[in-house]
């Protein structure tokens, strides 16, 4: 199939990398640079997110805040090409595509893959290798956009697993921004007490719960504020478990912690 | 020299592997099963606590509730041999000293070492190899006894910090037991959020945030109620970060997420 990519950065430049071999991939990035060092990586490169099209699909893989604006772009001269993109919080989506044109097709294509670095220099086909990709529907998918939106998601290394954009960004909220937000109170509290001679003294537990706060800023507040309402009732859930805790430890309550702790690695085997 | 070890456990077992090679070690623990385990890995092992006496040092390395009163039990009769313990939580230790006999010596020598396993099967010398070992004077070490600790820690394969009591629990609250109660948090959180068909969604980013709510239920209670004071300060530090996390999203503020977050990466970057 023909297939363009509206962004070239990790998730974008991963997908090119990883789809070239079964598909002819065209690129768009608006940073010249990242053009260049696209094309320097053997992908066929243009000058502008219009010339995409015509394609069998083009996959919009800019920053959060822009997806919505480039499917605007998209939806009128899009013809036949479907519409995928790769938000990692599916509301705003959803809500363009209730409005979009009729004729239209949109489908959400989130891979569930990531990594500290950021931009094209990080992207590598082994990033989505495995990796779960999460089928959206919205107000504008048809079986035969889905069915492309899983044949890429395969072609690309991916596990495909469709659901709702409700049960999508209720996920996400628990699986990727609560636990971000944690790791960064966990660092924070970590630079206030440990003073720079002692900083050689965080070990591994330390540094796998606080790995996420590595996460780039702009990436991380787009996905809370994005995601507001489900981050902030998983945030209130997860609360209410420390204050539990909280509870236990003042009250000297051995047998009460023991339950919680013991709970909690039950599930943390059965979500692994 | 000639070291005693009591308890022969993950910590204790590996104290004793990775000791043997440069020093006679003779280990004792109260599970007939673990002595035959550590006794085919070579380990010279004794019947009874008191057989570990006389010895140039014993390193007490039981669970975390039978730390003190194996001191009690040794500290009378101990004659020129230094008490070591691995104590994770300095301050019943520390009281315990206070009040003991005046001729005897006592250290602590805390690995900040750990995996997910338990007990001398899971026990080897690797898992010291470079790891940080807290030296901790207690009213009881004079400065033969603190070199002794430093000695061994290092032929264990360690690094040696040494840090008063009350800076160590500080230390570990946040290191260590802050980090356990929200690994803990976010496991009963995703378990409660994502169902059995989408358990496989959970990536390497929870992965490693969940990981210490797999650390032993009864390990991570005791380290949370032996020092439940600083565990205590520094959740409520943690929780005052989460607070401005949550009211940042509330009112839709980026630049507040962008510069906490900010700020975050900055302090994980300087941790590790």
């Amino acid at each position: 199939m023909n297939i363009g990519i509206a962004g070239l950065g990790l998730i974008g430049g991963s997908l090119a990398l990883a789809l070239k071999e079964r598909h002819h991939v065209t690129g768009f990035d608006t940073d010249p640079r990242t053009r260049d060092a696209a094309r320097a990586a053997g992908i066929d490169v243009v000058a502008s997110l219009e010339a995409l099209i015509p394609a069998d699909a083009v996959i919009v893989a800019t920053p959060m805040h822009a997806v919505v604006p480039t499917l605007v772009l998209l939806a009128p001269r899009a013809g036949t090409a479907v519409l995928l993109d790769v938000a990692s919080v599916r509301g705003p989506v959803e809500t363009f595509a209730a409005s979009a044109p009729a004729d239209c097709r949109i489908v959400g294509l989130h891979p569930m893959a990531g990594r500290s670095g950021a931009g094209f220099g990080a992207a590598s086909a082994e990033l989505l290798e495995g990796r779960p990709f999460l089928v959206v529907p919205t107000a504008r998918s048809d079986t035969a956009a889905m069915a492309l939106a899983g044949t890429l998601a395969r072609d690309a290394g991916g596990e495909v697993t469709v659901c709702s954009a409700a049960q999508h960004d209720r996920i996400v909220a628990v699986l990727s921004a609560v636990p971000l937000t944690f790791a960064a109170a966990l660092a924070l509290t970590g630079a206030d007490t440990v003073d720079g001679n002692l900083a050689s003294l965080s070990g591994p537990g330390f540094g796998d719960s606080t790995r996420l706060a590595l996460t780039s800023p702009e990436l991380g507040s787009a996905m809370l504020l994005a995601n507001g309402e489900n981050v902030r009732a998983a945030l209130t859930r997860a609360r209410a478990i420390l204050d539990e805790v909280d509870r236990a430890i003042a009250s000297g309550d051995a047998a009460a912690l023991n339950a919680i702790l013991e709970r909690a690695a039950q599930a943390r085997r059965a979500l692994s």
